[in-house]
């Protein structure tokens, strides 16, 4: 039904985004694929040598070079497919100028993983409200998959979920490879909101690491977190599913117990007495699950899921409660 | 009711039994603790110094030297509630000589997680069929629990399972101490079987990154894994449980991602290409996970339950299969 779509348009520049265009380009079906990132040096890089001159650089990414580019109107022009790959906190920005004209009859795929600062809504229900793009036309990936191990081909497996199953299909069809297996979902809240969560249980998990806390305290917490994703997840969007499945535990492990992990690392610091600020500094980025805390919590005052997890990290991040105090009173709160 | 339990004796002078001894040393309720282990050496060590010289060797251990001793059966009459800790493998060789007799009237506490060779049942069915004590008088402990953080006296839960649940709250109350929390349970199968199968899931772990695999396969096989589990212990055990608690998925984690799992190193030499006995050799020792895939495929012709990675594992350990081969038959079969 859907074979008619071949053109894929990826916008934003970052490893995630280029472990995706590696994909793309490596799976056998026939495409285009049409590249946007903000970044003029990195584009004219990426088309004289054929490798991200930032990320994952090591990759060789078979992509013509007239169709990488910073116009971000025309890529999304040229595509049937338009798969968004910024910062949640950048979304708007790179966005500016769009309009609904520009999205018809595309279809979205999410590979995101946040929430739109101010608008406390998941990046499916933003493009749908905000571009009028049906629900049924947009997309949502999710791994377990670090981008790391996809520049090395490690056999990963990825989550297409779409309330059209037939699309998530298609796109499937267009990704898979040799070292990229695929499960099909229709649950793209869940499957968007586990991995939101998953950054904000990484975050916990750093601190837990950073005040002293031990590996037999670390499987507790994932224990948990995984019943606190459960019942967020089922109060937002009650559909059956099972949250032991890879797009939701198999990506809270990958990000928890990972060393590499940004959000697990800013967590550290937090635990070891760093402020925000300085956390931030020190880092030079920022980590996601540090706005997803924020924005969960807000999106929770209307459902009132018992959350303690998520509580004890935005109590810690923003209302500078001590670590110490806050994970001990949260050591009561779990089993 | 059961307050008036409290001569607990301690069969086993391993790590794990080691711990166990600090923590109701360290608890505060009145109590007699008896500690049994084969090796004289070590009794007379531990009656002189108060520390094991063997295993965690640093820990100082609160208990009357007099108390200390070889002889089982002693050991066993001057108790009422026996904790049982040696290998699953030696279980039938250290009750040697005893009978239902010297069981009569006493509660038995399994912290074994294992199944006794040849009669492939957990040790609660062992010690209930052979020495007649009612299964209501028997407790399983379980995890997640790593020995040495007991040691270092770092935050962890026990999870005491029971079918009587007095008996469970009685034993938690022995046992809990300012590092150490209890939760209850009355699922003593789902508990016991649950810590045997995370031992094989452990090798596999070991197994897949022997071979090659990375961090985003291994969440993937874990997320499976305790799927796997909640089909078998739902078959074995049909009660409502939720296999996402700490005493399931919890001991899962902290065997499957700690590096000084022995299951999970055994995989992982099984992996790059040693053969049982050569891994056995080098390592010194067996992983439990060895004799528990056996048992669990034997019990498991009876359920027919749909374990792929138990079967990976019991076709690599006992039918030489090779371990590239059966992982990327594996790869295939979970999702």
């Amino acid at each position: 039904m859907y074979s008619n779509l071949n053109k894929i348009a990826i916008i934003g520049g970052g490893s995630w985004a280029t472990a995706i265009v590696k994909m793309l380009a490596d799976n056998i079906e026939e495409k285009e694929i049409f590249w946007w990132m903000r970044d003029e040096s990195a584009v004219e890089h990426i088309a004289k040598y054929k490798h991200n001159p930032k990320y994952l650089s090591s990759v060789e990414l078979k992509i013509d070079a007239n169709k990488v580019s910073t116009d971000i109107t025309s890529t999304i022009k040229a595509a049937d497919m338009v798969l968004l790959n910024v910062p949640a906190a950048f979304l708007k920005q790179a966005f500016e100028g769009l309009t609904t004209e520009d999205f018809k009859g595309k279809k979205i795929i999410s590979a995101i993983k946040g929430i739109v600062p101010d608008e406390n809504q998941i990046i499916g229900e933003f493009i749908h409200d905000k571009y009028e793009v049906p629900l049924e036309d947009i997309i949502v990936i999710s791994g377990p998959c670090h981008a790391e191990e996809v520049a090395l081909e490690k056999l990963s497996y990825l989550t297409i979920a779409c309330q059209d199953l037939e699309l998530a299909c298609r796109f499937s069809k267009l990704i898979n490879t040799r070292y990229i297996k695929t499960n099909i979902s229709d649950d793209i809240y869940g499957t968007e909101y586990g991995a939101v969560l998953k950054n904000i249980y990484a975050v916990a998990s750093g601190i837990c690491h950073g005040v002293g806390f031990g590996d037999n305290f670390q499987a507790v917490l994932i224990s948990n977190a995984i019943r606190e994703m459960s019942r967020f997840v089922d109060a937002i969007h009650p559909i059956n599913r099972d949250i032991k499945e890879s797009a939701y535990l198999g990506d809270l492990l990958v990000t928890a117990y990972s060393q590499f992990s940004r959000n697990r690392t800013f967590g550290n610091m937090i635990g070891k007495g760093y402020t925000v600020k300085s956390a931030q500094l020190e880092m030079n980025m920022v980590a996601e699950g540090y706005y997803a805390v924020n924005s969960i919590h807000q999106i929770n005052k209307q459902f009132k899921v018992n959350m303690p997890i998520a509580r004890a990290v935005y109590a810690i991040l923003y209302e500078r409660h001590s670590p110490h105090t806050e994970m001990k009173l949260l050591a009561e709160q779990i089993s």
